[in-house]
């Protein structure tokens, strides 16, 4: 296999077919994978999870997404016939290659199901598999789960400062790439958005799709007046755009102007605000639409809105019905990158036993925590309220004990006795075998149930600007299983020093 | 057409087939285009430019990329049956669909090549075609060339403080789904950037793909020793990642101890960093390689490196070879869009004539320029440097002009004339009539373009903080064009409100 820089690129693009996901992933996983297979260790059952060591954006929370996009990856998983040429074109072994090529995903996955709130630290999803195929799986399971959960938790802080108000999803055309604008527009669907405009998205997801028109109409008619009417005369409902030329002096008005002359032939949604004070614009605008008698005209207003804008013109009372949110959305713009990780927790050893294992750093935070485990959310069945999630070895059942004890996985003296609880898994068994066992939710279930998790929250958590930290324990088993790898691990490489 | 929100969810996903980006467009195309079809004036000839308002990251120049998706996207544009189908259940009338079913790009593009040096405010693209067609692309092109334009920018701007050593990326599992990842590794490729870990970046593209192991296979061996001699009867090319457990204490050493054992066996190409102060841990490795006779041994650097972090690194003296790129070069992650834009600039008259048009803010930098322009670089033949490009409308030739006249778009008072240069036009003709016309480069190709290029700029253009402003400056004609298209507009507008 060639691994220097000294092979020149091929001059023809399109020489092999794009017609499989298995090669979506860095290379030192088929690496490894080789190296495995050739030490006849490769189907040793082993256990990744999935998690992030901070929530994105400074936020309370996040919400888990991109599962249904995993499902469907792990279904598909092998490698095709070009594939295959390419490994082959690469200097991979016929024998290696024989061997990637009858492979499919036989393992098990664990995960939350999309719209779960999600703290730091807490396994999202575990995959127990044999370890060529868990290797080869982790940086697609990563592209998409980072990227999904991301958009889903941008969307639902900017849906917390919406509130009641229409909220829809508008940035495709900023989006990093085709990929982004679908998945990040169902994302922002999953958590809370009611509408996007890329119509793929609508095609694919049943994602309800909006738009009316855009600058260029009103050009191609040279005037506002021609534009609006040529759109009414082809669509009942309509959102005129109001600032291609001077939103009070001409667009206002000639929407007002069109919609009187058109009356009950259509519906006059609305009007559109892209740029401008949208404050001042929005109070103004809706000054005029109420004093000629449409007060159920709405106001839509675009151009790269956030949350942090949007709670600004709210506080300057903006007059604003409709939030058409992009770039900033759909990019994660303040933070684009969520950092979640796939670390090996449990491995078999040569004897067939599963021996937990962990990776130390030298920033703490990385280290790992070792062992299979399950997330429970603690609810207080006295007020609906969730006190913590606690993350227990997979065979206790935190149910079983009253009261609870919940302490804090550094500052191990901050500590709570907790009773009368719900201790609710957050894991759902997904594949069994490699066989999927889960029913997927429809779209609409995912986005009640996100919407429904919130309410588990206190506000204190859900605050934009430092919110509250929200406990994420371990069990006392949990912990200390912890610390006894790490004593371990630490004396073997005091060893390997003085060796 | 059904554009309000009260409309069910479809319960069931992949209800339709994804087997088209005709719909990967907002909404409001698709009914702009219906109101044109409808008054029949969706053939008149409209031509849209793409250009951005400012350079990403404030670095001093951009780097084009994406021509060669946006050449597939439209040889293969058209509506699916599925798509129909789709846009049928949304309201869409059959005499509408049947037009849209015939539809093909049959339009004429004009497009600087991958590669090329672009500043603000220059046009890119020129897109020349049927009102409707040029209108429902929009989207879609944006998509792409916002992104890998993007992403190519960002790769330049670390690979000019790389310099000489191997720049590689690392992004996937952190990049903005599936498609960012790959046509990021392909415009970071274009940039400059030796290698990617994507394979599947390798298999469509040709780039040379590297990667060796991770963290999991330390741990899946419990022990660095194991792991590095299992890599290596699997791997004649070899590099050690040192960092599992103690870089300095036990990963070099172990490393080291391997490479002596396995002589001439494998490669030992050098150790990866991946965690912990890279300038400390790099100088004390490199001191520890070349005691034990490694002097060709590397140092490849991975972990969070962008521009930023690289110059620091290197200021203290780091001692790394081969920089291995991630989260921050996928993501863009300090501005993760960019603004390009498409604007209409002219469009046929009920007469057949063309008629260029404008669009009006109260933001004086959206102010469109109108007519058909070309964009040239006037690169001194003295000492082969540029002297800043020149856009004017189509029908001039500045190579005509000398002196050449350059004064600033804004404050035109600010003025040079240049003699003795090369008038270097920038569009290519890419479509004619809706024929590919333009033979497309190889990628290595690009890449030498792009290098090239780089070398026609002054350094001033290229510093990575507060680089200078390289002059984009309109001609005479085209800056009196433009002049006279807003004093229309604004007595247009004048007499609307007065009526």
């Amino acid at each position: 296999m060639k691994n220097s820089l000294d092979k020149e690129m091929r001059p023809a693009p399109d020489a092999y077919a794009d017609d499989s996901y298995a090669l979506h992933t860095d290379k030192y996983q088929i690496n490894m994978t080789q190296a495995y297979w050739q030490d006849q260790i490769h189907e040793r059952k082993a256990v990744f999870e999935v998690y992030f060591r901070k929530i994105p954006f400074e936020n309370g929370y996040a919400v888990f997404a991109g599962l249904e996009r995993v499902i469907r990856y792990l279904q598909q998983f092998r490698f095709t016939k070009s594939d295959l040429d390419y490994l082959r074109e690469d200097g991979y072994s016929e024998e290696f290659l024989a061997y990637l090529e009858q492979l499919r995903f036989t393992g098990s996955v664990r995960s939350m199901q999309e719209g779960e709130l999600v703290f730091a630290n807490e396994p999202m999803m575990q995959i127990e598999a044999p370890l060529a195929e868990a290797q080869l799986i982790e940086t697609a399971l990563l592209n998409m789960v980072n990227f999904q959960t991301l958009i889903a938790t941008k969307a639902s802080r900017i849906k917390q400062v919406i509130g009641q108000e229409i909220s829809m999803e508008f940035g495709t055309r900023r989006a990093q790439e085709m990929d982004a604008a679908i998945w990040g527009a169902r994302a922002a669907y999953i958590a809370g958005f009611e509408a996007t405009s890329n119509v793929r998205a609508g095609k694919l997801f049943g994602i309800p799709t909006v738009g009316t028109h855009a600058h260029a109409m009103v050009q191609a008619y040279r005037d506002e007046y021609t534009a609006f009417h040529k759109y009414a005369e082809a669509h009942k409902d309509c959102v005129f755009l109001v600032d291609t030329y001077d939103t009070l002096r001409s667009g206002v008005p000639t929407a007002i102007q069109v919609a009187k002359e058109l009356g009950p032939k259509i519906n006059f949604l609305g009007i559109r605000l892209d740029s401008g004070d949208l404050a001042y614009l929005s109070k103004e605008a809706r000054k005029m639409l109420d004093a000629a008698g449409f007060k159920q005209a709405k106001i839509y207003a675009t151009n790269d809105l956030d949350e942090h804008t949007i709670m600004n013109l709210k506080a300057q009372g903006a007059k604003i019905d409709v939030w058409g949110v992009g770039t900033k959305l759909i990019t994660a713009y303040d933070q684009p990158a969520l950092g979640a990780v796939y670390k090996l927790i449990a491995i078999e050893d040569e004897n067939g036993q599963m021996q937990d294992t962990i990776k130390i750093s030298s920033n703490p935070e990385k280290v790992t925590t070792p062992g299979r485990k399950k997330v429970f959310r603690i609810i207080n069945k006295g007020n609906q309220k969730s006190e913590g999630d606690y993350i227990a070895l997979v065979h206790e059942n935190p149910q079983q004990e009253d009261p609870l004890k919940m302490f804090h996985p550094v500052h191990t003296h901050v500590a709570k006795f907790v009773t009368n609880f719900e201790a609710r898994e957050l894991h759902h068994t997904i594949f069994e075998a490699g066989k999927l066992v889960y029913k997927l939710p429809g779209l609409s279930e995912i986005q009640q149930y996100a919407a429904q998790n919130l309410e588990l929250l206190w506000d204190e958590y859900k605050r934009m600007l430092n919110p509250a930290e929200y406990p994420v324990d371990l069990s006392q088993a949990c912990w200390d299983n912890k610390m006894r790898l790490i004593a371990e691990i630490m004396q073997q490489v005091g060893r390997r020093v003085q060796a």
